[in-house]
């Protein structure tokens, strides 16, 4: 699989169950979420801005997309609150090899700010994201279980490598079955 | 990685957090437990048992291990009661090549019944099960993070295939860290 398959698999609206674990209090969060997925054209001006101050060119960029999530979580249940999650995120591949590159995106995932995760594609279809973040690194792995059901889990480890903060796993179903 | 190599890194005792979503009905379990892994000599009478039970030899067996886990469920909290976890399974796994092969185990994970998984290894280290049990078929992945944590994913889906019953994800951490 390439990156340009892996777009096009995920495009459409999602219903996410996401955990989170919090290894060193074993402590549970559960969040509820819509994603949704969007292809967007090279010539978007919101995709020319992106990678004008990255510095890459629209020759380089392969599937552009965006992703949109909103959700609630159950951390703050015990006070009586939940916590809203919003947020909206471009992302650009480009390419190194076949199965291996690079994507841009405007809003990370461990940390709100921009980002660029590196990316590999195996064999059986899992793809592998590694990210740098100021204070974190987070690697992610998604992989389709069927045209409508993708997992996706993540490690999120402190930057000096001393310890793994969070994973959490996500199942996510399409809303309108293919 | 060979199955040999992959026991090995297991052996130990594991304090688990568990995830399991049910995607028909967005219901989450929280499971928190202890697992313990032992390496098992080929003579223990229980191993040579089992192997004649299933019609394979002692020379065809690899690093055979024992699986005993305790733990609980958050599933009944709401009915004033927590489901205990009590569990012990014996696993001997058969190479066919350097990165697959089977491993019977006697007592399945979806299902308590003797069962025989196969296995394959990736390039990256990933260990992938299939197991097909009466009602269902299990497709589990494992991984280690670092030495001392592992990650653990399932996919349970009806035998037909016409649906997938539930989604897991567990995070183990080793109690005596090496």
């Amino acid at each position: 699989m390439e990156i340009d398959e892996f777009v096009s698999k995920s495009i459409g609206e999602w219903s996410s169950m996401r955990s989170g674990h919090s290894l060193a209090f074993k402590q549970f969060e559960e969040i509820i979420s819509n994603l949704r997925i969007n292809l967007l054209s090279k010539n978007e001006p919101e995709i020319q801005d992106f990678l004008n101050i990255t510095g890459y060119s629209k020759d380089q960029a392969i599937s552009p997309f965006e992703i949109e999530w909103e959700g609630e979580s159950n951390w703050e249940e015990t006070k009586g609150s939940q916590r809203q999650l919003r947020g909206h995120s471009l992302l650009i591949p480009i390419k190194h090899s076949n199965n291996s590159g690079i994507i841009l995106r405007s809003k990370g995932y461990a940390e709100a700010i921009q980002a660029i995760s590196n990316y590999e594609i195996s064999s059986d279809g899992t793809i592998f994201f590694s990210t740098t973040y100021q204070q974190t690194i987070a690697e992610e792995r998604i992989w389709f279980i069927n045209k409508n059901v993708r997992c996706r889990s993540s490690v999120i480890k402190s930057i000096n490598m001393s310890g793994i903060l969070q994973t959490s796993f996500a199942s996510e179903i399409r809303k309108i079955k293919q």
